[in-house]
């Protein structure tokens, strides 16, 4: 399962839930937007698809981010809404291909659209919901924000690449896992924030330093969220511990415990990696990741992005807004799900 | 195999061969660029897919197009290449996820990108040059080339939705099969055209004619292959007769034949295109539908869209593009593979 797919947090008090609040009634126009966005006179597969998928439990959160950037400025048109609807179709396409990439059977506890419709028209629904991100840019005249969401959705699939490429590679670096953690978490994040900010003529100095938080929030939650897969079992929210894992995918807390880890346990490490069967394997790997702190360090890690988003946010005016962004990069790194 | 991948004329003395050689030197920039946006810091498997399918025997038909109709008008700036690359690479990210749905391991007798490289790299890679081909567009700052590429891509996607769902339906309309091979075919045609004039300033009415012209040039083509697609068995152009057929694809041959046959040939043309077996019954099928005409009937349909095609350019200034265009929609009735 991606992890971009899990959402920063479920707590009725939280941060996002007031953030989304905030933004409710433009929120509702997303919704309208993504309904009519989905309709199509000749194939009723992609509103079911894409309503299935947009309904399946994800919080908005990106749009959400776009919509609150706005807010900070002074917002004139409509056009804000256009582009977090872009960002959330972008998100969505996302989402499915990758669950045909990773042949995942579930998403959120529940069924993917591969699953029930098949890969083919995962595929081809991702690549008309691509297109309709790309029709909403295009309505908003925005060069500016067709130029960051373009380049975004470019690194998106540069790194996804470069993962599928990777899988069981037990030589990935801290680098190479941040430079990927960037590409298909953090830079969304990041354009999301940005777009908000340029299209409601936030000077170019808050739309830049919008962006630099969007991607510390990025970063961090990747990071919180591939601790998670390790430690993490909670069926209220469909999510199994060890689903990367189990995909090969390596990540933070295996590659800290690797470059400590002595002959035995590195021995062990290199052979999980590439094992077919990793399940039995699963319990182990825990156990050795949390002998090494692991778990922690990479925490710790995160704190680190969190400290950079708090200090990137500090030259933008002083809002509601901004209150609630720090705290939702604060509270990220008491996520428990 | 898709249509779309083989060539207009493979005749050396042919208009599309005389329209290369005048776009000669903004075409070898169109090579470059695509090399300049395929290669990644990140991934070696971008730079090899891209050029490998680039390279693999496509005349550049689509950015030729782009290119000539931008040379009808006064070009002024080098947009038109960077629009002309950007259809070029919606072209080859269609190609290479075609091939994933159609299950396709050879395309013009070479091995699929797919074939090599497996699905996942091929769905990947497609996702990035659609984005790429975003950036360049975003490059010439021009929303209304935006508007009419990402409108394109969204209709060829919904087209490729709807064929999906309509795989072996026998109760495909003459309408349907018009509306698809729109969307699939000649929607990138004319877009490609309408950008070029577009870009280089062309007055509305003159972009709005090569439009026009592009999308009867598709359209016609697109039938002329559904009818070889029957007909010939070109082992020099890697073309086996019967792919689309194979595949359970309803074309105009059959939807003509299936509409004028009697009670027995009905029965069989019902039986064929939903057997598990195709292949034995290809060559009784094709015996059928020539029994009642049905290639000449297609290929008059066809005559009737180069009809219109010529009709469309009627307005525009006389030039060397516009006679070789004239020649390039008549000798599509000529094709042998």
């Amino acid at each position: 399962m991606m992890p971009s797919t899990k959402e920063i947090n479920n707590n009725s008090n939280s941060s996002v839930i007031k953030l989304k609040h905030l933004v409710q009634a433009d929120l509702e126009e997303v919704n309208q937007i993504i309904l009519n966005y989905a309709k199509s006179e000749v194939t009723e597969l992609i509103p079911t698809i894409t309503n299935y998928i947009t309904n399946s439990g994800g919080k908005r959160i990106r749009p959400i981010l776009t919509l609150a950037c706005a807010h900070m400025f002074d917002i004139k048109t409509s056009r804000h809404v256009l582009l977090a609807t872009s960002v959330e179709f972008i998100h969505t396409a996302t989402l499915l291909h990758d669950d045909v990439i990773d042949e995942s059977s579930t998403r959120r506890g529940v069924a993917t659209a591969n699953q029930l419709w098949g890969n083919k028209a995962s595929i081809l629904v991702g690549d008309y919901l691509f297109s309709q991100a790309f029709r909403l840019m295009v309505e908003t005249s925005s060069i500016q924000a067709l130029r960051i969401l373009s380049n975004a959705s470019a690194i998106i699939s540069e790194g996804e690449v470069w993962q599928l490429s990777n899988i069981s590679n037990i030589n990935i670096t801290k680098e190479d896992y941040f430079k990927l953690i960037h590409s298909k978490t953090a830079q969304l994040f990041s354009a999301a924030c940005e777009v908000g900010a340029v299209i409601a003529d936030g000077k170019p100095e808050y739309a830049e330093a919008l962006a630099q938080y969007g991607m510390n929030l990025g970063m961090a939650f990747q990071i919180v969220d591939d601790v998670l897969d390790y430690t993490t079992n909670d069926e209220q929210f469909g999510k199994k511990a060890g689903g990367d894992f189990r995909e090969g995918k390596v990540t933070l807390p295996f590659i800290i415990a690797l470059s400590n880890a002595d002959e035995r346990d590195k021995k062990f490490l290199e052979t999980v990696i590439t094992s077919e069967n990793k399940d039995s394997m699963f319990l182990e790997c825990v156990k050795i990741l949390k002998a090494y702190d692991a778990f922690d360090k990479a925490l710790n890690v995160a704190r680190q992005f969190v400290e950079q988003g708090l200090e990137a946010l500090e030259i933008c005016p002083d809002s509601e807004t901004k209150l609630l962004f720090k705290n939702l990069i604060i509270e990220l790194l008491n996520r428990s799900h």
